[in-house]
């Protein structure tokens, strides 16, 4: 745990926002969690003002939840971990906002998970779910590793897995390729015959669409399909390879957190499956112990 | 050569329409070539308005080159080859068009492509350009390979290999793969010199933009670079399993058409690079040598 020394009948509130949504906590390090809210897509780069309202949204259904007047929204701390703000114009313009809280202090969505994995501690964390990426703060230092979008990164992700099967499916279906169990299974999904067919069902997606297929990668894997099965194992080693260079730093934990981590673990090097620690707590306490942690320094500084 | 004894002295307009422009000819079988047009986009899976309006440009340029009225527009019999036709809906769309011309005859791109490519007789074409595909023409019976598009298909097209290098590169600028000499390449194209940097550059872009880095692909594959190497000889191999499935239909010719037809030549199996004979005609002949069939369909029957 986190030293309580400072700010300690604060009111915090963390927040962490993605693409697809925003989770805030209201907490105070005496009393624990009060409330929390669920708000929309926050990522700024897909929509500056939306990741506002989205921001603000889940502000408020927090503090309702925590049974305060919105206008003590002005006696917040606010930690923010945003995806989008490792772009240094996105970082400035969000710093820029006029916002209602008391103080703001702002990081990444990857920072804030791996505050949180480690409780406020040092580690590294990996976070495969529609994307994937590495991250490790030890002794001030941090490392970010993949997260370069899709389609040209996110090695090992959902939306990588679903369109690694597209890409064999349409192959073996021209004859291109050999045969995987994987085409009657997206023939079924899409409801078409054709390999155009299930092109055109996919053209212009974004990935959270590919991630949705995902599961049927893991699914006929475990039951012995080659083609799924070299998919996984490559995105698996990539994962490891991700793993053991943010080792390399001598992180004292090792998360994986996001809708992948569960079903990866079995496929990942024993080297590293072996020092997977579970994540302590959620990106959002994170960004509340990120914010309380700057205040701690404003006030030795 | 085709049979010329139908519609001798009709006046033909052939158009080929895709992603990035249109092209049409105006043609007499009496005496050749009349006038030429060029238009913008016309694939009406990108905007079905836009191009209606570049074949219709496309068609008054030809025109005015061949020293026609705009009235005689109602003389002409038009040969349509349209990317994105190939979808039934788009199919219908068009030839509900309430065109100007006397007739019109509608077909794919790809099929035009290869009529032209041997002048209206049976054979085989394989487009390679910022996408990738195969079309064979064998007695009344056509096949279509690959072309499932950008990200999902199209391998050993422009954009596959643009984006290939990109993956190589931000991988290996993670130091989780071998070196590139691409790494250079991409950092000085991009003026940058981190991995995030050429993420953002290439983040949302669409396929043209990835197909322009094709070429330091095949430069650097040439200097010996082993990544390079890989992905040109990935792609091409990808062509050559195409060339050959559409060498089982018995085309009695194979031609390789679009930009990137000359620069896969020397890396194509032996077994394929050997029977490719060059395109005699353009896509746009194609679809005057598509409308004149046509027409002597019509009047035989």
């Amino acid at each position: 745990m986190m030293a309580k020394s400072a700010a300690q009948d604060q009111l915090f509130i963390g927040i962490d926002g993605g693409g697809t949504k925003c989770r805030a906590t209201i907490y105070s390090f005496e009393k624990g969690v009060l409330g929390t809210g669920l708000g929309g897509p926050a990522n700024p780069l897909h929509g500056f003002e939306r990741a506002l309202e989205s921001i603000m949204l889940s502000t408020q259904l927090a503090m309702q939840d925590a049974g305060l007047k919105l206008e003590s929204v002005h006696d917040l701390y606010a930690g923010l971990g945003l995806a989008g703000v490792n772009l240094p114009q996105l970082y400035d313009r969000i710093t820029q906002w006029d916002h209602p809280f008391k103080q703001m202090f702002l990081t990444t969505d990857l920072h804030t998970a791996c505050i949180g994995a480690h409780e406020g501690n040092d580690g590294a964390v990996i976070i495969t779910g529609t994307g994937s990426c590495g991250f490790s703060i030890v002794n001030g230092q941090t490392i970010n590793l993949g997260g370069h979008g899709f389609a040209q990164g996110d090695k090992g992700s959902g939306a990588w897995m679903g369109l690694e099967a597209v890409k064999a499916v349409l192959e073996s279906m021209d004859g291109l390729a050999e045969k995987t169990a994987l085409s009657e299974v997206l023939q079924e999904h899409f409801q078409t015959r054709t390999a155009m067919g299930i092109a055109e069902h996919m053209a212009g997606q974004p990935s959270s669409a590919y991630a949705k297929l995902a599961r049927y990668v893991f699914n006929a894997a475990d039951q012995g399909d080659c083609v799924a099965r070299e998919i996984v194992v490559n995105g698996a080693d990539y994962i490891s390879r991700l793993a053991l260079k943010l080792l390399e730093t001598d992180p004292p934990r090792l998360s994986m957190i996001g809708g992948l981590a569960e079903p990866l673990q079995k496929w990942l090097d024993p080297a590293v499956s072996a020092q997977v620690k579970p994540a302590i707590q959620p990106p959002e306490m994170g960004a509340i112990y990120y914010a309380q942690k700057a205040i701690t320094l404003q006030k030795v500084s």
